[in-house]
């Protein structure tokens, strides 16, 4: 905050209070100007939240002699001027430099590419590019708020394909919601990347998308919402089960949500061996011959609840015995504590409702066996930075043309193995998101070695 | 070149010996591998062209005892991977620096943006970055390539923009050259970039796309290979008529091409003042009731042309006492040096078709005061670098919406000014690619200050 006050050097002792008194911590207080007549102070502390941060302010406000002039934030200050930038890796000094990045020389790669398409990867950056492509219809948990207010999370995702595993990603913000258009626009610039990224687009246009572009594209598409997440869930679940003493393929497994990760989780975990998987919406237990179900929910019933339960998802929860596992992928606050004492003996609770999960984690604890939540101010975030960048550089490695649900497995595996026997434990599930070994074992996994 | 030659050191100096006979430069010799059964020899040289380098590989595959194992090219090894790269701005080693530059941070960012769409441009990438779009039809002096082999231009492209603005491009290569799918797609990406270059793609159809983008988008939209040429021919036609003493008003100017560049070079030289311009096409002058013209050549002839002349380039050379300049934007060759002859007084010649122009450079200046070509192994090369890197940072600096034929005045007049009066002559009508104030005097002009 820069703060203009009467040139009353006391009045920086009753800033700070006020901000303590509000709960804030001072990091800093700069005078950046000082005259006869005013102070102006530059206050730097830490605020819980947006919310809390208000109150800070309010609370400075209202010391008599103070006025708050102007409040920033490191979060938006950070963000000016984006977060991404493209860089040479070329030298540009002189005029060889330039007649061989550019003309005369650069015509003959391109006459060299003409004549063999296939050296493209090798000799452009398509063989280490990713576009990361949103019509922003899905963002965060904000829903849909457009392609340019998307534009930050996409920028957010390319710098951290860079960080964690070297890859040149980019954002494409489409100005459409259209699914055919959007699966033309992809199309259209796929010439130069190496690999399609869907991001944050909704469900149940995200599917078809995706299976439209993957027939039609000759480079892999990801729809990181769906896979990523179903990943890391996997992997999380294949260690809190070695936690548990319980074996996957005979764990009874309900989902709530029956969106893009609802219906990937659901999908993976079939892949790996689960065979008893219950999928509740917000209206109970999908079952084949359910009424008003969507195509893809119907497509979801009908590989799922062998048991044929009916009714709320407590009642799948509770039904015949109780349940080891619930995932969670829906909506804030939808699962009671107190249900998860009618699951199975150490039950696993996966609670991944995006910022408010199903159920407070620290409520679950007291209950079930292991929790997960996607809050990184608990143990065991499930995050699909563990995911992403791994199997992205391990398809561009392998200069893949498609992405199999072999590898997704092998990925979730070697997540899952990167947390040693003697580290695991209920809070120790999956690995920490800077774990160094992360990207390389998922893309050695993906690439098959 | 890698060779294998038997293990008698005496070979090396054949080696060196048979490059420098067929013309070549020995750079190093390094000795990679010896053993009593063979040498293995790494030889850098430099060659002329391309064919000259497989000269020099067959030379010192006659030596005797030499096998020539393996050819590399350094204009091939350096765009190896490609030649640009995504970087991030951002830190990202730690919790803290993930929860802003990513979830939950970023969230608060893009709900911002959704509320105040207007800061797209100052929190994202939007604000400092270019899409250098191309369907790969028309790609230096190669012609319709395509997409993916077009990618290392466009790339080039990109890293120059970086180099001389400061300015994230991203290439775009477009897997269609239908107009409407070209239009249509670069108007959905528009959200992530705050300017659009496009790039190597045909007449007449660039025409249409540029200015049905233009209605639709509210960011600039520039095709370089009219307006960026149109703007340093105009720069360095401006300090020609200052070397010759002619006024541009007055001057009498023959057009030879009418595609793209032609196009666009007339287009701002009318702007400038130019009052009496002939175009020339392979059948000779356009005139306004010329048979078989297209759309795009009838508006042209339209405007141009004031004499009526008729005939052939020679004759529009040397009709009514001769041409002051003559431009080429055409075919190689096509201009025969004794023709200068018979334009007027102290001419100047712009001899710019690529890789090979209208006429050699060293034989029209038997006959022109002034020659100027887009080679950079003669005096005056025009070079498209002087302009477009200016350009858009003039554009992303003001925020612009579109781009103004002022705009694209004010910036030659910027680029012919860097040129002092003292240094000013035949050889040196234009800036050298590298000035430093080549770039910022062109935003400086653009901008309007």
């Amino acid at each position: 905050m820069r703060l203009h006050t009467a040139p009353d050097h006391r009045v920086v002792g009753s800033v700070a209070t006020a901000i303590a008194e509000a709960g804030g911590i001072v990091t800093a207080i700069d005078v950046a100007e000082s005259s006869n007549t005013r102070l102006v102070l530059d206050v730097t502390c830490s605020a819980g939240d947006a919310d809390h941060a208000h109150q800070l302010e309010e609370a400075v406000d209202a010391v008599e002699g103070v006025e708050v002039y102007k409040v920033s934030d490191r979060t938006f200050l950070l963000h000016i001027g984006g977060k991404i930038e493209v860089a040479s890796r070329v030298p540009l000094k002189n005029r060889d430099d330039l007649s061989m990045a550019y003309t005369p020389g650069v015509g003959r790669v391109s006459q060299a590419l003409y004549e063999n398409p296939d050296d493209v990867r090798r000799l452009t950056i398509k063989g280490n590019s990713v576009a990361v492509v949103t019509d922003g219809s899905a963002v965060l948990g904000l829903g849909n708020i457009g392609p340019g207010a998307a534009l930050p999370v996409m920028e957010g995702k390319a710098a951290l394909f860079k960080r964690f595993a070297g890859i040149d990603a980019w954002p494409i913000c489409l100005d459409t919601q259209d699914t055919d258009e959007i699966v033309r626009t992809v199309e259209l610039i796929a010439p130069g990347f190496g690999g399609i990224n869907l991001e944050d687009i909704a469900a149940p246009r995200c599917f078809e998308i995706e299976q439209r572009l993957r027939e039609r594209l000759d480079i892999p598409v990801f729809h990181d919402d769906q896979h990523g997440t179903a990943i890391v869930v996997l992997a999380a679940l294949t260690n809190a089960m070695r936690v548990v003493h319980k074996q996957l393929a005979e764990a009874r497994v309900v989902v709530a949500g029956a969106g893009a990760a609802g219906t990937a989780i659901v999908t993976l975990l079939l892949a790996a061996g689960v065979t008893d998987v219950v999928v509740c919406d917000r209206d109970g237990c999908l079952t084949a011959d359910g009424e008003g179900l969507s195509p893809a929910q119907h497509e979801l019933a009908k590989v799922t609840n062998p048991r044929g339960v009916t009714g709320s998802l407590h009642d799948a929860l509770a039904s015949d015995g109780g349940a080891d596992v619930f995932i969670g992928v829906s909506a804030p606050g939808i699962l009671q504590p107190e249900w998860i004492a009618d699951m199975a003996d150490r039950a696993v609770v996966f609670a991944l409702a995006n910022p408010d999960p199903e159920v407070d984690p620290g409520e679950a604890g007291r209950y079930a066996a292991v929790v997960a939540s996607g809050r990184s101010d608990y143990p065991n975030q499930i995050n699909n930075v563990l995911a992403f960048p791994g199997v992205f550089r391990g398809l561009l490695d392998a200069r893949a043309h498609e992405i199999t649900v072999d590898m997704l497995l092998r990925a979730a595996e070697a997540i899952a193995l990167v947390v040693k026997d003697d580290e695991l434990n209920p809070s120790f599930i999956v690995p920490n998101v800077f774990h160094p070994d992360v990207p390389t074992a998922v893309a050695a996994a993906v690439r098959g070695r």
